[in-house]
Parts: structure tokens; C-alpha cells; sequence
């Protein structure tokens, strides 16, 4: 069976492992705070392939920032990792092949292959983290867009700039639907810099209806982008993934979209590809 | 060279030529007043049918509404077409093969097979008329989502319930960025329901400062929107077609979605492929 070693390079860690051909993680899970220099960056990349390449068929690499559409490396900025990144050449780092996608699409694919929306002409999914990642596919195949970075879920949610988004843009559906968004929401409605994303979900156990109101006013915001998605891209589901996905009422979001939708009723998921969707993800495709 | 006979089928008129294979217009235009009854909609397309359909090799029909993904019929209610227009059997009217697709996605194809997005990898298209259309177009595909009802411009631009659309919902882009959206941003900003789109249109001309900053701040929220279609989509070019684009200043548009992105700049651009554009697309998909 066709083997990928794999990795998940993020703003804080770098994951790697093995995968299988059918999505199953063979390897011990490796992992590394992501370091601050390139040099440092290409060292644990290196050291990992010298290790495992002789075993695997193909390097594949699911990374924070936008990938070319030749999944060879990335493009522009990419906010979180050293300045730089984006010169990396990933393909001299190994004799065999290397395969790159961004962690948010690559995600979405391991949920559309062997998670929660298997079997979908058209999915859409919303990493719910820090930020907000997104990773859209249409008849089997990802949006890509002419550069390799479409899927941004950089919509705005008001055209009055109230708002300022971590892209440095404004009213961006990230900066009202993240954590971080969660904590601004607890912010503005308490006047209280201090407050945190735990303080509101630790309120909402409790029933104090301030937390609750705060998180309804951040679920309100996620319904809304849904909406949005939902009539543009006509998904047969909308799958949620990422650490804030678990405070999301995912039946009152499914009912609230599809009770105001121009186009089909849309089906709302939590994923269930597990915390390790990125690198089997990315695995799958590689080995496609 | 192959031929279709081809017909455009709005909420007022009806209109109908022959259109070949390279997207030329070789036919009449004919023109029909929409009727109000099913029946006299079937004997219309009926005595066109019959007139012409020897000398054609299919029959396109680009329509108001949602069509499905085999291209055979409308699907859901189309707003401003007679109640049960969807239950019409487009394929007993003609022996030939009778193709329909949704008239904003038709004009989108013809745009990008004869026009103004000729060669892009993706491209977006927005007719801005009373309503706003919407024609997605990716790798050499209309995208149609699991139904066929994709490709909808009624994501938000407000979350809060500012302004009814006609879809029903609220704040969608469409009621923000129509011609009806003009005469709602004039009626409020003169707190004078008598105002018209006509009247700021010829304020502008004029130099009136009030009417310039109502057309303005309606095209701040076409700019608004176009970034977030092009956080999605990472499209080579926005096409903005329909009666209202003229008053559009498209190097503004540009530019500002432009110094606001995440993806990689786009171009924005002006229909060419004329008044007939869903005619011309539909013909061009049927004898694809």
C-alpha cells in the first residue's frame, strides 16, 4: 500500500507522521514547536525526511498560508510563520516527490474523503480557530482559484469598516466568527479589555445570560456567513472543524440557514476526520 | 456549422433568435411581451419551435430562476415569473434536444467564451439590473452547486436585519447593490419616497454633491462585495454586466478591492458581449 510521510506545518507547531493510501496513520506522530528562523525550519523537515523517506512514496506538506496550483510551494505572506517562509523550495528537500497544500483545504479534504462530508458534490468547510480557515470542494476537486489562493474566508460581514480584521482589512467573516472574535464580542458587550473566550464559555455552563447573549451574538455572526456560502456555492453540507467548533449549536445553525436560503436546504456537520485532518488530508492528496 | 435556436425568457419580455456556434447572432430577434398564463409561455416557445426547428440542431433556453444540474428544467420558484413556471416540460415542446441554464449564468458563459473574461481560470460575473445576477465560472465549468441554484448573490452585507430583500431575507447583497438598492439608498438618504434611480443618475451628471454621495456609498457596497467574492474565489476577473454597470466606475472598483485583499488582485471589467449575451450563452452550452 502507498505510503506518504506527512506534516502540518503551523504558526506554533510542526506535526509529522505517516499515512496510508486509505487515510490511516501508521507513524508515531512527531512533534516540534515551530522554530523562528528558516534555516531551523528546513533542519526538522530535512532530519524527518532523512528519516522516513526510504519508507514512503511521496513528502507531503499541509502548511499554514496559500499553495500554488501546482502544490509546489507557497505564495505571499503568511502571517503567522517567519517572514520569508514562502521561499522555502520545498522540492529540494527530498529525492521523492513533494506535495504541498494549504492546511485549511488540505483539512477539508481528508473531511470530504473520509470524514463528514464523504460523498458531497459540493462541501464547504470553516476551521473555527484562532482565525478562521476555510477549504472549499466542487465536484471533487478543490477551489483553487487562478493563483492557488482562493477559499477566504475573508467576506466582509459590514460594509462600514467597525471592525479590524488580523488581514488588515475590515469586517472580515474571520474577525466575527474566530475566537479571537469571541473575545472582541465578550469585549464590546462587557467594556472589559480582561475578558476571555474561557470566561464566556465557562459563563455559559453557568447560565449567566451576558455569556450567553455573547455567544449567541458570535453564533448569530457564524449563521450569517453560512448564509452567504450556502447561496453561493449551493454545498450539499457545511462541515465545522477547529477548537471553537464545539460551542456552535450545529442544529440551530442548520435551521436558521436553510430558513432563509435562495437555493437548496444545506446540511451543517461538526467534522470527524480528528485533529490530524490536515496531514491526511494533504496525504491523500499526494497520493492521489 | 451547427445552430441553436435560442431564447431568453425574463419576467417581461420574451425574446428568441438563432445563434451558431461561434456565438454570432444569425437570426431575427423576436419579441415577446412575457404572458401571465402557462399556456400562452408554451405557445409562444411552441410557434418558434415550430418555425425554426428544422433548421437549427437544438433548442437553448436561457431563463429566470434556478436550472438543474442535467440542464432540463427550472427548479424552485422564480420570483418574478408566473406561479408554476417550473413545472413546464421544456422537453416535449421540440423533437430536438431542448437545454436550458439559469439567463445570469448563460450571460456569464457567453462573457467568457465571446467577452469580457475570455481565457480566465475563473471568473465572476454580476449583472446589476433591478436585481443582481451572479455567473461563477471555474476551470472551464459554470459552478452549479448539488442542485443547480450556485452561484446566488444574496450573501450578507449586514448582519442585523437592516434591509428586507426580495429573496425574502435580509441585507442580501442584491438589495444592496441593484437598481432597486439605489433608489432605496436616495429614498433614505432625502427621506423622500418619490426619488428615483433616474433622478440621482442625472444629480450625478449634474454635479450635485447629495446625489454623488448616494451613488457613492451604493458603490462602496458593489466594492464591498466584490472583495469578498474575490477572498472566495481568487478570480482573474469580476465582470459587471446589466443596465446599472455604466454608472459603475470600474478603475475605482478595482482599485479599492484591490488595495483589500487577500488573495491575489483581480481585474474588473465591463461586459462586451452585448444585450444578447444570454442568448448567445445558452446557444454556445447547448452546442458545446
Amino acid at each position: 500500500m502507498k505510503k506518504a510521510l506527512t506534516f502540518d506545518i503551523g504558526g506554533t507547531k510542526i506535526y509529522s507522521t505517516i499515512v496510508d493510501e486509505t487515510g490511516s496513520v501508521i507513524g508515531e506522530i512527531d512533534k516540534f514547536s515551530t522554530p523562528k528562523t528558516l534555516d531551523e525550519i528546513r533542519k526538522i523537515l530535512k532530519d524527518q525526511i532523512a528519516k522516513y523517506e526510504d519508507s514512503v512514496d511521496v513528502i507531503a506538506i499541509a502548511t499554514a498560508g496559500a499553495v500554488n496550483n501546482e502544490n509546489s510551494g507557497v505564495i505571499g505572506s503568511t502571517g503567522n510563520l517567519v517572514q520569508g517562509y514562502s521561499s522555502i523550495d520545498f522540492q529540494t528537500l527530498s529525492n521523492k516527490k513533494v506535495f504541498l497544500e494549504n492546511d485549511a483545504n488540505a483539512a477539508a479534504w481528508a473531511e470530504y474523503k473520509i470524514g463528514a462530508s464523504r460523498g458531497s458534490v459540493v462541501s464547504v468547510m470553516l476551521t473555527l480557530g484562532t482565525g478562521v480557515g476555510g477549504g472549499i470542494i466542487i465536484n471533487d476537486k478543490l477551489l483553487k482559484g487562478k493563483s492557488g489562493a482562493a477559499g477566504e474566508m475573508h467576506f466582509k460581514m459590514y460594509p462600514d469598516k467597525r471592525r479590524k480584521c488580523s488581514c488588515g482589512g475590515w469586517d472580515c467573516f474571520e474577525i466575527y466568527a474566530s475566537g479571537t472574535a469571541l473575545k472582541i464580542d465578550a469585549e464590546e458587550a462587557l467594556n472589559n479589555k480582561d475578558v476571555t473566550t474561557y470566561d464566556v464559555i465557562e459563563g455559559v455552563k453557568n447560565d449567566d445570560s451576558k455569556m450567553v447573549e455573547i455567544l449567541n451574538r458570535w453564533q448569530n455572526d457564524i449563521i450569517i456567513g453560512i448564509k452567504g456560502l450556502a447561496n453561493l456555492f449551493d454545498p450539499d453540507c457545511v462541515v465545522l472543524s477547529g477548537s471553537m467548533a464545539q460551542f456552535v449549536d450545529v442544529k440551530k445553525v442548520e435551521d436558521e440557514v436553510n430558513s432563509d436560503i435562495v437555493t437548496t436546504p444545506t446540511s451543517v456537520r461538526l467534522a470527524t476526520a480528528g485533529n490530524y485532518a490536515g496531514m491526511i488530508g494533504v496525504a491523500l492528496l499526494a497520493l492521489r
